[in-house]
């Protein structure tokens, strides 16, 4: 029979009756297609079985890895970023899950499905439809882990947060305030030694497939809110073995999940958190399985590794863009020179309260680090570490930055304010000007070759930081601008009576920590 | 006729008929000793006449240069630094100066002369009696070139102000906010070209008394408000000649202004302020200048440079403290480490409100960086640049950082709440910890032998800048503390109940901005 996946009915799919010979339909743009398959299931087709298809649009064709996934059941997923007639026909080393063949027709995508992210205009983001994409991401790594009743709070939370990205690990967490078993293991775990340990060795000649399903199942809902999953492949954070796989589990293990994964557009790779603190692997060891990823993904979702102490080389053309742990942003115009790439600082320390001296920021001074990336033409990555109970430590605290849950800080407000005054204020991002100006702060919105043909650029935004100017003369070149002053933590907008140009000279509030827009007239 | 001059009348020797063939007395240790003379006046004694005077206590002797004043009037002067009889005979090119000789008697000091700050335990200073100092300056660049009204609104000014230290230039200034010209100019001026140009070239063939005198009689209020004297001897803020005189006039004026200045107790000397901005010097001029300072000045007052974006090589002998314009105050331990002196952040811009980046801090981060200072075992010195009527730029305005006048912003008084703070917890400084603490910030109080030897310290002090933990745990070793919660801003000083040890965990405010102090119990 025939059966056609869109992306919101994916979930509906797990049902193991769909067999395919051909499969008709129409799907959208940039959501999944999927070939169910009934193949072998003696032996371990994990290991024994190699399947793919082969789409073809016209005289265009595109290789893309099919998976086992249980009982016999096997898929190939499929995200079509071109609208038209789409063929396929797949190729197996076993002879009944070769030459199948069939055709779909992708239309044209609608709002609010944009298509994955990618890098434009340098240093910048944006959907695949063209539709400007600027970064505010939180950070909840083991979110996925916790149970569906937290999953659920986390997923609520989302929904009303001004997040679009959520930095999280495939792999479950073993730290501070995340001691929990998770519910699923990626690879089956193996009988205990005993009935206090239940648990034994991993299985790692097979996956479990029922972690994959609820980590889709958690995908497509992120994708259902417009948040970009960026996904952590491997992190040091492990008492269960998967920080110091060997070699080829790694390399099977990165497969798969990018089998599996990569036709979700929310995706993002993130090869590591912290890679320099995995003590089972070489710096060569990542520059490897980039360049794995780089090879299986079909779509060239965003790749980036985040480092602790010792910086990843992001000059690399493996990575897409820098996925910083820094808040020196005063580095910012030298890193953008250098790579030539967008930046986020993916870890600028988290509001909090927690002992830890990254967890215990100041509502005030996680805005003021949004603030400072964002006009340094950069990006930066939001987290929250409250203890529950009113700041009595408990190692069973379940904090938002691990385990996600409710948000209770002050800042994530702010951001949300910061994201709509760079969303309504530029299309494509901000970059730092050429000119030794206040700060460093400019933004020319139109384009990056209006910064190089000098052109007015038609916003300009300041921020200025701790300082407390009573008046300042703003170089606004040839351009006639309107001027708002902006308090970013009030939230404010107000417009300054008037239009300026030249050397225009404005009295400021004389308080901290506020910034001026000047829009073109 | 014979006549002594203590440090409270020195202002009456200027009455020219004193000539001493011997003088007898009494003075303070610290207190100027002068020799009055009289001798030739013609032709031009600031060139030819040659004379000094050697001081004696038993086997001891030292060597100070005279100068020549006016009117056929020189004078020697001399700060003994030890109890006891004290023997001089002069030394001097001309018959009539030469061999003269005498003594007087030098009585112990008394507080509040705890006489010259020097160097001690490497990165701290004290007065010569033993009294710790911990450097609190401020910055008033060209204060004694503002007229007698203006002047003494600055001495009443400094008189309730919590600064222990000011910065100040010898020349005047000729910078934004300071474009008047001074009462008194170091030099003679030769008559202009025109009557709209009433002054012309400087005649640097000689110096001004009455410039030398009014400077002195500044010095001497500074020294009765025990206020350390920070003398800028050249400086790139000039329209009148001074910033470019050639190398022998340079010589010419270090050594008049050593021969005048140095038997001043409060006087330090700071060969330039930004050096690396003034064109017709190069940094072997100022390697010249210093060691000049260094052979001419009997008493060896503390001696740096202070630069504006090039560092001078503060591990230079020649310079006995760095004096940085920089608030990066994270390098302070490799800075410590690697000059091995003590470091004064002498520019970390300035509380105030005007155009200028430098010039715009607000209240609460002029003292987060003094804190930060302090807690990295360094001293930070403060200005004020507050515009006057409200905020509305006038280039006449008089502005503290260069004028003096009164100071309006929010952070002297918790400057002075730090600076209290401070010298109750410590008799010698701060030491950071050479244990990765949180923020670095701890406080051996007692010596740094305490540090090496791994003693208790006797006090242990924490800043926790923009970080709020809700719980902090302590590693206090073995010593038992009382601990006191402590608010910069609002200046409280909160004892928690009981008494601490080992690993000690205490709730704190969860607000930003906070420290603790823990001292031996």
């Amino acid at each position: 029979m025939l059966k056609l996946t869109s992306a919101s009915a994916l979930a509906t799919l797990a049902s193991r009756e769909a067999i395919a010979q051909t499969v008709h339909g129409s799907i959208s743009q940039y959501d999944i297609f999927e070939i169910p398959l009934q193949g072998p299931s003696a032996g371990n087709p994990f290991l024994d079985i190699q399947l793919k298809a082969t789409f073809s649009l016209e005289h265009r064709t595109v290789t893309v890895d099919g998976f086992y996934d249980d009982d016999g059941s096997y898929k190939i997923r499929f995200m079509p970023d071109t609208p038209g007639e789409w063929q396929y026909t797949t190729a197996c080393n076993h002879p009944t899950l070769n030459g199948r063949s069939g055709r779909f027709t992708c239309t044209v995508a609608h709002s609010p499905n944009h298509g994955p992210v990618s890098v434009r205009y340098g240093h910048h983001f944006g959907y695949a439809d063209g539709t400007p994409y600027f970064p505010f991401g939180t950070t909840c790594y083991a979110w996925v882990h916790q149970g569906q009743t937290y999953e659920e709070q986390t997923l609520a939370t989302l929904r009303q947060a001004p997040f679009n990205k959520i930095r999280m690990c495939v792999f479950p967490k073993s730290y501070a305030y995340n001691h929990n078993e998770p519910e699923f293991y990626p690879f089956p775990r193996l009988a205990g030694p005993s009935p206090t340990k239940p648990m034994g060795a991993n299985d790692y000649s097979r996956f479990n497939p029922s972690f994959f399903a609820h980590f889709e199942k958690r995908l497509g809902e992120l994708r259902g809110l417009n948040i970009e999953a960026d996904l952590i492949l491997f992190h040091p954070y492990d008492r269960w073995g998967y920080a110091a796989m060997d070699p080829e589990i790694d390399e099977r293990y990165v497969r798969y999940v990018v089998a599996r994964f990569s036709a979700y557009r929310n995706v993002w790779w993130s090869l590591a958190n912290e890679f320099d603190l995995m003590k089972s692997k070489t710096r060569q060891d990542f520059d490897r399985l980039l360049h794995l990823v780089q090879q299986c993904d079909p779509y060239q979702h965003l790749r980036s590794i985040h480092y602790s102490k010792v910086m990843y080389d992001y000059a690399s053309p493996a990575v897409t863009h820098a996925s910083l742990q820094s808040y020196d942003f005063a580095s910012a115009p030298a890193w953008l020179k250098t790579w030539n790439k967008p930046i986020i600082y993916d870890e600028v320390m988290y509001e909090g309260d927690l002992p830890q001296r990254w967890g215990n920021l100041s509502g005030e001074e996680m805005t003021r680090r949004f603030w400072l990336g964002i006009i340094a033409g950069c990006y930066v990555t939001h987290g929250e570490t409250f203890l529950n109970a009113g700041g009595a430590e408990n190692e069973d605290d379940k904090i938002w930055w691990s385990n996600g849950g409710k948000l209770s800080g002050a800042s994530p407000e702010r951001i949300g304010f910061l994201r709509k005054l760079l969303e309504e204020t530029t299309t494509i991002g901000i970059e730092a000007s050429p000119e030794p100006y206040y700060l460093n702060a400019i933004s020319p919105s139109h384009s990056r070759q209006g910064v190089e043909a000098k052109l007015a650029p038609a916003a300009i935004l300041y921020y200025f930081d701790f300082h407390q100017p009573a008046q300042y003369t703003f170089p606004l070149g040839d351009g006639i601008y309107q001027a708002e002053l902006i308090d970013p933590w009030q939230m404010t907008i107000t417009t300054v009576a008037g239009s300026f140009s030249g050397k225009a000279t404005l009295r400021l509030t004389g308080k901290p920590f506020q910034a001026i827009r000047f829009r073109h007239t």
